[in-house]
């Protein structure tokens, strides 16, 4: 099962022509998840292909408007789509004022509950689940900016274990339904008496996807941490090296510490976003992080990065 | 001098693929009026090839959120662009609770004023001025909607005169800086004591453009008022006729009812907006309003509509 990330906006602060601001959608059997919604998000779902009613949930790292100022609207708009399932909304306090003044001005009627919890990012110093389902968990953790932020870390929980039908026969099992209780975990009983365990006919658990979103954010621990191991990591390049002390004047990070972030977390692959206006062409931040982190790339707005779990199985 | 209208966005509610939130902007000479802020409106200016940061007032028709989503981020990319000269927000009561809390939250500086002008809808029932330049006025009347809702006429100002130098030779005049004073309304005495008057050699003062904004609305006096003998009117054309009772529900109207207040108005010229999203082409709702008023086209987006008050003079 594919687990697609789509970058929706790419741009710092400012957009330009072909870059928007920031959100990324992440995919799973035609539901989403967001990672921030800076205006336009509910333009960027549509052109992606994207049902717009069909956002789960929205993860915003921290309450600078070009992170948020889509939130409002994709709100009304999933309201006239008539969603009835609730929405969860996470982030740093003041979210809920926030959406509060901008829906109370316009007097708007949702058909569906937004949730809304608000975090207090110093709490998620060890990391926070802040949501889950059955198939993702999600964490967060301190990111360094001028105002209190998050970085967000999507894992998949483990699927099951390959379950390998010849043991089982060779173990004396021919009914189909035990194949399935065995791999389900239920040990099964033999009409002579013996017991077959699952552990007998079924394989180690296997990872599920994993992906970090860490921006806005000088390079840190906490974006450490979220980018350990993952197959994906979206982080903060605002800048090209040369303008590094702009970064620590403004609490972002440089292409080349980027891709610092990612090989010291031995990520799989990294995305750079939340480019700066200056910068028509990315080509020199990925020239400069490639040195450090050769699997980078600049982040494509609409391009779908699938993560398909079955490619670290492919040994097994 | 040609004033153009830009329609930034014509979607009713819910954005559409190749339709965006109400936002109209009028330009001349590089500097822009805007008319409704819906959301993407800064994206829609950068598709114009407009330059974002020339914005100088902004003028809201009501507070629901397709129609202001897109303020927060406009006036903070404006502040980014390092724009110093300050920018008009004129629109209902509540307009200032929303962008405080928008801008609150996000912490955000702005390297330049924004006055907010608060109108309450029943004050402007007789017409109210509620912005001046040299080159035009912006008169505010009151729409019927659902909530408090005003409706806009920019006019510009009378130009002087065409003036006639073959006619003030006739009367003696010689020297071009008395031609100067004479066309700006001066009178000129001459060496031989006798008077010449601007009335004699001077035509009469020519109307400029103007250009009425109608959103959203049910028909009613003042969108009738507003659009009188306007070379453009922007008019509510949410439904088409055979939903007019939904047009009646909604505080909305029909494309027939914006053609019949063209034609009551005897403006020259209708372009709808605010299409629902259930009409993917426009096509039905121009031939109900072309039943009315044949000068009719849907609004569409980014195309540039000249409004040259040179083409009224032709006749001079």
């Amino acid at each position: 099962m594919q687990t697609t990330v789509i970058p929706l906006g790419t741009a710092g602060a400012v957009p330009i022509r072909d870059r928007h601001l920031s959100a990324v959608a992440v995919e799973r059997k035609g539901r989403m998840l967001l990672f921030d919604c800076g205006e336009g998000a509910q333009y960027r779902l549509l052109h992606a292909g994207l049902n717009r009613a069909r956002v789960d949930a929205i993860f915003i790292t921290h309450l600078h408007g070009d992170h948020i100022y889509g939130l409002p609207g994709l709100a009304a708009t999933i309201g006239q789509l008539h969603r009835h399932e609730p929405i969860t909304v996470i982030g740093p306090e003041g979210l809920n004022r926030f959406l509060s003044a901008a829906a109370g001005v316009s007097e708007q009627e949702m058909p569906y509950g937004l949730s809304v919890m608000e975090l207090d990012p110093a709490s998620t110093v060890d990391g926070a689940v802040v949501y889950e389902t059955d198939e993702f968990v999600v964490t967060a953790r301190p990111l360094q900016h001028r105002i209190p932020t998050v970085g967000y870390r999507l894992e998949e929980k483990p699927r099951r274990g390959r379950f390998h039908p010849e043991r089982a026969r060779e173990l004396g099992v021919t009914d189909p339904r035990d194949f399935g209780r065995l791999h389900k975990g239920e040990r099964v009983t033999m009409s002579d008496g013996h017991v077959v365990e699952p552990e007998q006919v079924v394989g180690p658990e296997r990872p599920g996807i994993s992906f970090a979103y860490c921006t806005d954010t000088r390079p840190c621990a906490g974006s450490r941490q979220l980018s350990r191991d993952v197959d994906l990591v979206i982080h903060d390049a605002t800048f090209a090296h040369e303008l590094q002390e702009q970064a620590v004047e403004t609490g972002h990070s440089t292409a080349r510490e980027a891709a610092e972030v990612a090989r010291d977390a031995k990520a799989r692959r990294l995305l750079l976003t939340h480019i700066s206006a200056r910068y028509e062409s990315a080509d020199q931040l990925v020239a400069d992080a490639r040195d450090v982190f050769p699997h980078t790339e600049a982040a494509i707005e609409l391009k779908r990065y699938m993560l398909d779990p079955r490619e670290k199985w492919a040994g097994n």
